[in-house]
C-alpha cells in the first residue's frame, strides 16, 4: 500500500522523506493499514515557502473572502460527515454517537461558521478611528500560522479544522496544520475538504496545508523560521514547553493549551444537601470520553464533616461499577498509569481502578485516588501531577480553611469549580475561597461540572500558566480567539485611499 | 548627607543595603550630591510582600477607586510641577521648556487622567455577557506588576508615573516601580506625589512602591517570583531580553519596548517635489531631544536619482551646523559613539559628527552616516544596529526595487514612514513597498515624521519583535494599553449576587 501524501501548495504530494508511521485502533490495539509520512525538513521548507507565497496574495483580502472559505469548508465537512466521524471513531475509540457524529462534528462546523461571521463583520479586529489626529488602528493578519492539534478532539481541535485553525484563518492568515499522529486519516479527510473549499473560493494553493508528523527538532526549527508568524498548540505539557521556548526565543506569539487538573471544591452545605446528586454528576463528568477532556475534573477538594467518608464510599462503588472506553493511545494509557503510580508512590491511596482493563484495547479501570489536605499542602507540586484519563484525586480536609489553603498553592488552571448550598450557609467560606481561586483559573464555575466548553463569545478556555502561556487569551470563544492571531496595525496620517476598508472614515 | 529612602509598604524606608549610587548632571558631567540605595533582596522581598497584601485588599475594588487615585495623583503632580520638571532637567539635560514642563509633564498627567476615565467606565475590560448560557467574561486585574522605566522620558514613561504605570493601576493592580537610576530624584518626587494620592484615596500601603536600583540578578529573581504577576519594561535591548527570558520561563506576561530604528522611505517623486521641506523636517525630528526618542528616525532609505547627492549634501550642512544638547548619560554617549564606530567599521561612511562635543557634558556632534543599498542588503543585521542618539544612517539606492528589498530584511519596528508625492507618481512603488513594510511596523506613517506619539486611543506604540515582545499590544493608547495588565476571567453559571458589577445582567 502506498504511503499517504501530504498537502503542500495545493497538491497532495509525496513526502520527500521515506520514513513512515501508522495509526492504531485504540479499542483493539490493532495497527491500521495506511502508512503516513514522517516529514523531513524538505517537506516543511516547501510548506513554508508556499505559505509565504499565499500570504503575500491574501494579506489584503477583505474578511468576506475568508468567511467564504470557512463556510464552504463547513459545508464540505458536513457533506462527508459520516465518513469523517466513523474514521475518527476508529482512530480514537471515542464514541461515534453522540460524541463524534452528533457532538464534536457539529461543534466543529459551528465554530467554522462563527469564525466566518466574525471575519465578515470585522468586529474582532477592534478598529479605532481618531479623526481629529488622523490616527487609526485595527488588528490585522500577521502571516503564516502553524497549528499543532491534540489527540483528544480529532475534529473540534484538529490542526486543520479546530478552534485555532478557524481563528487563524478568520484573522486572514494561511495555516500549516500539524495533525496529531494518533488520527491521521481523520485529518486527511478534513484536509481534503479544506482543499476543495479553498479551490472553490479561489484561494492560492499554499493557504491551507497539512503535515502529519516531523522529528521534534524540525518542528522547533519550523517554529523559529521567519516564514512562520505565530503558533497555536494544544497538547501535552512537555512538548508544549519546548514549543513555547522556541517561540519565545524567536519573539513570536505562541498560544498554548498545556495542562490543567480543574479543581472542584465541594463546600460542606452542598455535600450535606445535595451530595447524592453530586455522585452521579461528578462520575459522569469525570468518566465521559474516558476522562480525556482538557477540563476533566481531576482534583476534588472535599469539606470536613461526618458525611464525607460515606460519600466517598458511594463514589468508590460507582467508579468500581463503571466501565470506560479505551484511552486514545497506548501512550495515553501508559502515561495515565504512570501518573497514578506516581501519586500512589507519593502517598495517595487508591480507592478504585489503577490498572489496565483486560482485553485488547488501551482501556484502564476508572480510577479514584485520595489524599489528605496535609499531604497535599506539604507537596502541592506532587499532588498536582496531571493524570490524563478516567480518574480523579479526592482531597479530604479536616478544617474548611484548608480548602482556601489548597486554592492558594494551585498552579494556573483552565477551570475552577465550587459547589455550594442553595441557601447561604456556604457563603462565608465562598467569600474567602473565591478571591484566591479566581486568580488561578480562566473559568470559574458554581454548581456545574467544567467538562462542557460552550462555544460562546463569553467563554474563556484559557487561564494562567501552566494551563496556557498567557492569561489574557482564550482558545474557544469567538471573536476573542481570533484576535490572538493578529498584530495591531496603526495608520498615522495615511490618506483615505490608502487605508484598509475598516479604517476609512 | 543621608542616603535617600525607598518607598516600601507606604513608608519612606531605609534600604537594608548599604550600597549606594549617585546621579550625574549630563549637561556638566558633575556628580549630584544625593545618594540613593542599590537595593538588595531584603528590600525587594519586603516590597513583594507589601504588594501582595495590597493586592488582596484592592483586587475586588471597583474601577472608580482606581480612577480616584489616578486623578488625585495627576493633581499632586501638577501641584509640584515646577520642581519635578526642574529636577528632571538637571538629571536628564532634556530642555526644561517646552519639553519637560510644557510637554512631557502635561502628557504624563493627561495619561493618568485618561487611564482614570477608562478605569471608571470599564470599557477596556471588554465585558461579554451570554445570558442564554449564563456565561460571562471580562478582563480583570491579575496581581502585582513591576514596571521598569527607561532613561529617556523621566516623566511620561517613568516606572512610577508613566504609561505602563497608569495602565497597570487602571486595570486594578498594585505596582512596584523600578525607577531609572539616571533620574532618581525626579522619580522620588513623583513617588512622593503618588504616596500622598494613595493616602488621600485610602489605598493600602503597598499599592504603589518604589525601588531605585537592584543588582541585575535580583531583578531577574523578582520577575520570576510568584508574588509578581506581570512586567512592564521600556529600555535597552540587552537588559530587556533578560527580562523577557525570565518572564517567559516563569510563564508570565511581560510587555517590553526594546529597540527600533524607525525606517523612513523617501520615494522619488517626493524628493523631487518637496526635498527641501524634508531637510528641515527630518533634521528637526532626528535631532529633537538629542535624538533620544524610541521613534527617532534612525534609518532613511533614499530613492535613486540625480537630486539625491545634492540633497544629502544639504542635509550634511544642516547637521554640521546644528548643535544638540547633552545625551542622557555618559553611558548613552559611549554607546552612541560605539554604535557609530561599529557602523563605520563595517563600511558606513561618516558625513557629519561622529565624535563627542568639546566641554563637560555628554554631548555628541549631530551625526550622519551613509551606506549603499548593496551594503545594507548584504549585511542587514549589521546596518540595523541601533545608534541611540542624535544621528541617522542614510541608505542610497540605485533602483527603486531596492527600497522594497530593504523593507523585506528589516527587523520589527515601532514605526515605518513613507514620504510620497501628492500626485500619484509614487503610488506604484508604494503599492509594492507598503505590504512588506506594513507587517514590519506597529505604526505606518505617510509624509509625517514618527517622533510624535500622540496619546490617542488609536495609537499603536508597539510592533513586532524585537521592537517589542508581542505584536498585538501597544504601550501608548488607552484603553488598549490597560488590557495588557489583565487576565481574562470567565464566570460560568455564577448567580447574580456573586458576579462582579460589570457582569451582572
Amino acid at each position: 500500500m502506498a504511503t499517504a501524501k501530504i498537502l503542500i501548495n495545493g497538491q497532495w504530494t509525496d513526502s520527500q522523506s521515506t520514513e513512515t508511521f501508522q495509526a492504531v485502533n485504540p479499542a483493539t490495539g490493532e495497527t491500521l493499514e495506511t502508512k503516513y509520512p514522517l516529514s523531513n525538513w524538505a517537506d516543511l521548507d516547501a510548506a513554508l515557502n508556499a505559505a509565504q507565497a499565499a500570504d503575500e496574495i491574501v494579506r489584503d483580502w477583505p474578511g468576506e473572502r475568508f468567511a467564504a472559505f470557512l463556510e464552504a469548508y463547513a459545508n464540505r465537512i458536513e457533506e462527508n460527515a459520516d465518513e469523517i466521524a466513523a474514521t475518527a471513531h476508529v482512530e480514537t475509540a471515542l464514541p461515534l454517537t453522540p460524541r463524534l457524529r452528533d457532538g464534536e462534528l457539529p461543534r466543529t462546523t459551528g465554530q467554522l461558521r462563527q469564525a466566518a461571521q466574525s471575519a465578515r463583520n470585522g468586529e474582532w479586529a477592534l478598529p479605532v478611528i481618531d479623526d481629529e489626529n488622523n490616527i487609526r488602528s485595527v488588528h490585522r493578519s500577521l502571516g503564516p500560522v502553524i497549528v499543532f492539534g491534540p489527540n483528544n478532539f480529532p475534529l473540534a481541535f484538529n490542526g486543520i479544522s479546530g478552534g485555532d485553525f478557524a481563528a487563524a484563518i478568520a484573522a486572514g492568515n494561511p495555516v500549516i496544520a500539524k495533525g496529531h499522529p494518533s488520527h491521521p486519516e481523520t485529518t486527511r479527510l478534513l484536509a481534503e475538504a479544506a482543499l476543495q473549499a479553498a479551490k472553490e473560493t479561489d484561494f492560492p494553493p499554499g493557504f491551507v496545508q497539512l503535515i502529519y508528523r516531523m522529528p521534534p527538532e524540525d518542528g522547533i526549527k519550523m517554529i523559529k523560521d521567519p516564514r512562520i508568524a505565530a503558533v497555536g498548540y494544544t497538547g501535552a505539557l512537555g512538548a508544549g514547553l519546548k514549543v513555547k521556548a522556541a517561540a519565545d526565543e524567536a519573539g513570536k506569539p505562541a498560544y498554548l493549551e498545556l495542562s490543567s487538573i480543574n479543581p472542584v471544591f465541594v463546600l460542606p452545605g452542598y455535600l450535606e444537601q445535595k451530595g447524592d446528586d453530586l455522585l452521579d454528576e461528578f462520575t459522569g463528568s469525570c468518566l465521559m470520553g474516558s476522562g480525556q477532556f482538557c477540563t476533566n475534573p481531576g482534583l476534588v477538594i472535599l469539606p470536613p464533616g461526618e458525611g464525607v467518608s460515606s460519600w466517598i464510599e458511594k463514589l468508590q462503588g460507582k467508579f468500581a461499577a463503571s466501565s470506560c472506553g479505551a484511552l486514545l493511545s497506548e501512550g495515553v494509557r501508559d502515561n495515565f498509569l504512570a501518573s497514578v503510580k506516581f501519586l500512589i508512590d507519593h502517598g495517595a491511596k487508591l480507592l478504585a481502578g489503577g490498572e489496565a482493563q483486560a482485553g485488547d484495547g488501551f482501556a484502564v479501570h476508572s480510577t479514584l485516588l485520595t489524599c489528605t489536605a496535609e499531604q497535599f499542602l506539604e507537596s502541592p507540586e506532587t499532588f498536582q501531577r496531571e493524570a490524563f484519563g478516567n480518574g480523579s484525586l479526592l482531597v479530604t480536609t479536616s478544617d474548611v480553611n484548608q480548602m482556601t489553603e489548597i486554592a492558594r498553592v494551585l498552579e494556573g488552571q483552565l477551570t475552577g469549580t465550587v459547589y455550594l448550598a442553595e441557601n447561604d450557609e456556604d457563603e462565608v467560606i465562598y467569600s474567602t475561597l473565591e478571591p484566591v481561586l479566581r486568580r488561578k483559573v480562566g473559568r470559574l464555575l458554581n454548581n456545574k461540572m467544567p467538562t462542557g466548553v460552550a462555544v460562546s463569545p463569553a467563554m474563556n478556555h484559557g487561564g494562567p500558566y501552566p494551563a496556557t502561556g498567557h492569561p489574557g487569551f482564550t482558545s474557544v470563544g469567538i471573536p476573542a480567539s481570533i484576535r490572538r492571531f493578529s498584530m495591531l496595525q496603526c495608520y498615522d496620517n495615511i490618506p483615505q485611499q490608502r487605508l484598509p476598508a475598516a479604517l476609512k472614515s
